[in-house]
């Protein structure tokens, strides 16, 4: 009787592995189970070793083997995993690649295979019956970079419904290695505005993002060339002034914030700070600690509208997120703070962009 | 002398290969020449044999081995390459693996490498310093499917600016193992459009681009779970609807148009032939033969305001599609045939783009 409980435990658990929501279309695997546990799979009948890393928090960020069938079908079955968003490779004899199996995110200065792992603790990023807003691709002419760029632009649901009303807008910038891709693609950040803005918990606003890479024109490329030495040029000269002609924007600081994660918290509180006839508020997400800390910030800081700043307790930058805050606490410069389980991760970006989007725009 | 000028030219022709645009940004390699020679690259110090596969036409389809330096640096220069672009990918110790510096592009019912290799015979699909269109993903809720689904729609460059004039719609197909983002990451369809119509050579349009993947609600999945059985229901009853109530549309026939390539030409054809309600047009670029020359196609065929059919000289479809022109000029069915050189592959589907686009709501 025991037996036959277990094995009807053991079905139902894995008929509940499905296929993860970052796969392509079609693909199986990876699959993850009610226990989070993943299963990875991979052909390679000549192949002398296979193993799977997360470039992340995930089983230590250490390559986890696979172990080879008869039919030449590598598999593994991991613990379990944290919820949340997390960049992974195979590694095929050495060679790091990609899992043929998943959609590809851009991180790490490529495109990358992604796992997202589901989070039953919330719902706020899940895509609801709701009124969804647009996510444009906006090709626009840099002077300062002497090319054509993209930028994506996140059009609240009733944008084209009103065409007289305008909107605050909020620029928003991925870490080191990503590109103007990753909040909507690995952040979800169009569908946490739907929910909140469906909710009435935030304003209505437009969402810029744009890769945070800039080389000035006739500048000798950077190591790597995705230098960003140029950026800030393009956010006031090119940028801002594009988005405020072609979109219906309220072209005034306290109706435009920037916030950024890892990379993009430092070049937002710099931006912002450099900028502030442009920016009312800035949201250092996961980074930008040492900017707001520089001699001279917390005046500045101090005169803005909302100042949020935000990081992961598992995050390595944490200490340094938090002696920032107490720094500003400190000098007396009203500041949002925002801390929660995780690492340096999108799981933590994306409850980071859930609490800082209701809190901008409220003082018009 | 002779060998000094020997040696120049062959430095200038080195200095000329340049990463491709394809590449992830900041990869030097795949790289290609003046003479359209790829030298691809990749770190492998523990792999015993790498080659480097197109998934097409280029080398026969054949692998392509490459040479191992002694710092684990594999490497090979190919012979010239047509012009356009190419699936690829490497093939590591028997594994088919993504090129890491490359970007990825949905085919093969996956996130592959692609190559892009210059044509300076053409200079209809580059990026122009002409107004611009945007692309948008609209997320929407299919009845059909009971799936929330995305679409993507260009809207021509002055769609907002003017917000009480309405366009007619082209819905336009990818192939098989394909997504809704192939005609534009790898079909350029937003900027053939933005010149076009920059010329005055096209309409101003809207171009929609939605998955041809469709189960319904309830049905079991097909096999690869990539079935299309659904798509026609899902195109009339969801799609069309959906894209009329959101976006400034023409919602008549005459201004309506389907088109596709290989498996969404099929498609195309079918659907436009099966609703003339709905279809003043129809589209067929590399497939779809087999529906034009269906039973009772001609006479639906010669009621529509534009049929068009294309091929490549080289596609292994192309006399099937040759073919089904014959038998449409034979029964005095108006229509246009388009033929150039290539096979199967996206230039000859860019070209197609370009020779039908302007010939659409013309007669309005």
């Amino acid at each position: 009787m025991q037996a036959i409980f277990f094995l009807v435990a053991l079905a139902l658990q894995q008929e509940q592995a499905l296929p993860a929501s970052s796969n392509v279309s079609g693909s199986e695997y990876p699959a993850v189970d009610a226990d989070r546990r993943v299963t990875f799979r991979l052909k390679a009948p000549n192949a002398l070793r296979v193993e799977v890393r997360c470039r992340g928090s995930l089983w230590g960020g250490k390559p986890v083997p696979l172990a080879k069938a008869s039919d030449g079908t590598w598999s593994v079955t991991t613990e379990p995993a944290e919820p949340g968003f997390f960049y992974y490779e195979f590694i095929i004899d050495g060679v790091p690649v990609n899992d043929p199996g998943s959609r590809t995110f851009p991180g790490w200065a490529r495109e990358m295979s992604g796992l997202e792992v589901p989070d039953r603790s919330v719902d706020f990023y899940d895509v609801k019956p709701v009124p969804h807003g647009e996510v444009r691709v906006r090709t626009y002419f840099s002077k300062t970079t002497e090319t054509t760029r993209q930028a994506l632009v996140y059009t609240p649901p009733d944008y084209d419904r009103d065409p007289a009303r305008r909107y605050p807008v909020l620029y928003l910038q991925h870490g080191s290695g990503e590109s103007e891709r990753s909040w909507t693609q690995q952040g979800r950040a169009n569908y946490i505005l739907d929910n909140l803005i469906a909710e009435g918990k935030a304003e209505e606003m437009i969402v810029v993002m744009e890769q945070g890479y800039a080389t000035k024109a006739g500048a000798p490329p950077a190591p790597g060339a995705r230098g960003n030495e140029g950026f800030e040029a393009l956010v006031v000269s090119d940028l801002v002034p594009m988005i405020d002609a072609v979109y219906r924007t309220i072209p005034k600081s306290e109706s435009r914030a920037i916030a950024g994660l890892s990379m993009g918290g430092g070049q937002a509180v710099r931006i912002g700070l450099g900028h502030p006839q442009l920016f009312g508020s800035v949201g250092s997400l996961s980074g930008g600690a040492a900017a707001a800390r520089a001699e001279g910030a917390a005046p500045l800081l101090s005169k803005m509208q909302l100042v949020w700043i935000g990081c992961g307790r598992q995050d390595a930058g944490y200490e340094r997120a938090r002696d920032a805050h107490r720094d500003l606490e400190k000098a007396g410069v009203a500041h949002c703070w925002f801390e929660t389980d995780g690492g340096h991760e999108w799981q933590v970006w994306r409850k980071s962009l859930h609490d800082l989007a209701p809190r901008l725009f409220r003082n018009k």
